[in-house]
C-alpha cells in the first residue's frame, strides 16, 4: 500500500485521468470490475438492484456513511484503508447483532479533484476488507458533490437470538472486549492534538485508520443463553453504553479503573481515562451477561480479550462506583468539534 | 404542505431548533417515531441494524442518492416533496426489476442551518412515500457535513424472473411508459432557464418534484413471458436505452416522432425532442418485449399509457430510424452542468 504524501494533497489529486472526467456509469464499472462475486450474488452491479439469493432466518440492515473532514482526512491514511474502513464501521453494525454479513452496495459522493487511480485504491481496500468478511459488493452509485462520502449499506444474516440493546436487565455484568480509547488518541495524534512515537504512535494510528470488526466475538456471544445485549462502542463507551441502558431501561455502575487500555494508550494518556471513556472509533464490543461468566472464559470464547467493567443497576443512566460520571460524554456526529 | 417561500432560504433555517443543536440520537429517534412499521420488522430503528422476517424466494438491493445543489435546490420545493423524491428514486429501481419493495434505510449528511421542523417534515413525507409503497423505514444513521445528502438503500422481493437490463433481443419492441421529458423541462422552469405559465407549468414542475415510481407496471411487467428486458429512465431514454444495449449487446432503432411527450412538454419545447430524449428524472420504464404486443393492449395491462418507440437491432448502440442520434447524449450525475 502506497501511503500518501502527509500534509499533501496533491497525492491524490489527477495526473492521468480525474474521476469526474470519466462519467458515472463508466466509473461505476471500473471499480465493481475487480470485485469477486459469490454463487449467493444472482445478478451484481450493472443493473436497477442487485439480486441476492435469501437464507433462511431473519434478515440484518444497516448503513453508515464516512465524511471527509467529518470521519477521515485524505492526508492521513491511504485510499486502501479508506476504503476498507468504510466497511469496516458497517461490519461493525451486524457484529453487534451478532450477524453475518452478506452483501453491501455503495454510495459514493464525489468531489472533484480526485483521481481515478483514487477510487480504484479505494475500492481495492474495500475489496479486501469484503473478501475478509466474505461480503460481495452487490451495487453502487455515484453523486456528484462538493465533500467526499462514502455510505455503504449492508445486509446480513441475523443469527437465532440477535445481540439487541434492549436485553440488559438489572444485576447484569457488563464487559468489553479489546482496550478502549486507542482510536480516539490515534485520531488526536493525526490532527496533531497529541503526540506519540514509535511503536506506541504506529499502534494507536492503526487503530483509527484500519479498525478491526469483531464478528467472530459477536456470532459466538449470540450463541450465549440468555442472549447477552450487546453495541459496538464506535461513539464512545459512555455514550454506547448509554443507549444500552435506554433502550434495556436500566441504569449502570463502572469502576473507572477496570476499563481496559492499551500500553500505546498510557504512553500517551498516563492515568487518564477520558478517551477510554469517551473517545469513539474503537469498534470494540460492549456486551452484558447474567452474573457467572468470568473473564477468563469469555476471553476464552471470544477470542479476543475482555474485560468486566462493571454490573447493570435499577435507575436510568451510567455513574462510577461510588458516584460521578466523566466530564466527557461521548462523540455525537453532530456536536463534535473539528 | 406548506411550500417554501420561493427564492428564500430562511423558511428552512432554524428558528427554534436547530437540527444540529440535537444530536444524531435525539434526532434519529424523533425522526423515526413517527413511522410506522409493518409486522414483519421485527426490529426497527434504535438497535446496531434493523431485523427483518425474510420471504422466500431472491432479494434485491440498491441505493441512490440525492444531493442538495445537484438532485435538489431547498428553494424549489418542500421539506415533504423532497423526502418523499429520495424514496421515489430507490422505489424506481425495484419497480424497475419487477420487484416489490420491502425495508429502507436512510443516510442524512446534515448541513448546518437546517431546522429540526425540516427534517420532520421531510420525514412526514418519507413516511408517505413508504406508506403508500408499503415499506417500512427500519433505520437510518446521520453524519455531520457540508452539503445536505440523502442515501437511501432500499430491500425488496424480487419477482420469479426480475426484468433485467440484460435481456434485450434483436427483433424485440421497444416500449416505454407514460410521457417523457416532463420532468427535465420542469427541472429547468425551476432553474429559470425554460418559461411556461398556469396548468403547464404546474405539471411539469410536479413532474419533477414529485415523480412516481412505476411499481405496479413493473410488477405486471415481470409476469410477462418471455420476461422482457427493462430499465428506468432517471437519466434520460438515450442514456439509460444505451445501458439496455450494452447489457444485452445489441443496437436499436428509434422513432424520434414516437416519443410521447405531453401537452404542457409540448407547450413549452414545441416540437424539439431534446429534453424527452435526453432529459433525466422521469422515472418512466423502458422496455423490451418479443414482437406481438401491441401498444393499446399493453396500456390496458399495465394501466399506464404505453408507446412503442423502436425495436432491438443487431449491431452497438442506439441510432435514429434512417440514421443520425440526438445531441443531447444524456444525463450524467459526474458531468451534468449545474
Amino acid at each position: 500500500m502506497k501511503r500518501l504524501a502527509p500534509g499533501s494533497r496533491s497525492a491524490i489529486v489527477a495526473r492521468e485521468s480525474a474521476a469526474d472526467s470519466v462519467g458515472e456509469f463508466a466509473l461505476i464499472a471500473r471499480l465493481c470490475a475487480r470485485l469477486p462475486l459469490s454463487p449467493r450474488t444472482r445478478l451484481g452491479p450493472g443493473d436497477d438492484a442487485a439480486i441476492i439469493a435469501r437464507s433462511r432466518g431473519a434478515q440484518l440492515l444497516t448503513i453508515d456513511s464516512m465524511v471527509e473532514g467529518v470521519h477521515f482526512n485524505l492526508r492521513w491514511g491511504t485510499a486502501e484503508q479508506l476504503g476498507a474502513r468504510a466497511l469496516t464501521v458497517n461490519l461493525s453494525d451486524i457484529a453487534a447483532m451478532g450477524g453475518r454479513p452478506a452483501a453491501c452496495v455503495v454510495n459514493l459522493a464525489i468531489r472533484p479533484g480526485l483521481s481515478l487511480r483514487f477510487f480504484e485504491q479505494m475500492y481495492a481496500g474495500l475489496g479486501r476488507a469484503a473478501r475478509a468478511a466474505r461480503v460481495d459488493v452487490v451495487g453502487g452509485n455515484i453523486a456528484r458533490a462538493d465533500q467526499l462520502a462514502i455510505t455503504i449499506a449492508l445486509i446480513g444474516d441475523a443469527p437465532a437470538r440477535p445481540l439487541r440493546r434492549d436485553a440488559a436487565r438489572v444485576g447484569d455484568d457488563i464487559f468489553v472486549t479489546g482496550t478502549l480509547g486507542d482510536a480516539a488518541v490515534g485520531w488526536r495524534i493525526l490532527a496533531g492534538k497529541l503526540h506519540a512515537r514509535g511503536a506506541a504512535r504506529a499502534h494507536l494510528i492503526d487503530r483509527f485508520l484500519a479498525p478491526v470488526a469483531r464478528l467472530a466475538a459477536g456470532a459466538r456471544l449470540a450463541r450465549i443463553r440468555p442472549v447477552p445485549a450487546a453495541i459496538d462502542i464506535s461513539d464512545g463507551l459512555w455514550q454506547d453504553l448509554g443507549h444500552i441502558l435506554e433502550r434495556s431501561r436500566v441504569g449502570a455502575e463502572i469502576d473507572p479503573r477496570a476499563i481496559p487500555v492499551s500500553d500505546a494508550y498510557r504512553a500517551v494518556m498516563r492515568d487518564d481515562p477520558a478517551l477510554a471513556l469517551g473517545g469513539g472509533e474503537d469498534y470494540e464490543l460492549l456486551f452484558c451477561l447474567r452474573p457467572g461468566h468470568t473473564e477468563r472464559r469469555l476471553t476464552a470464547i471470544l477470542g479476543l480479550r475482555v474485560t468486566r467493567i462493571g454490573r447493570i443497576i435499577k435507575g436510568r443512566g451510567a455513574r462510577f462506583v461510588g458516584g460521578g460520571a466523566p466530564a466527557l460524554a461521548g462523540w455525537d456526529q453532530l456536536r463534535a468539534a473539528q
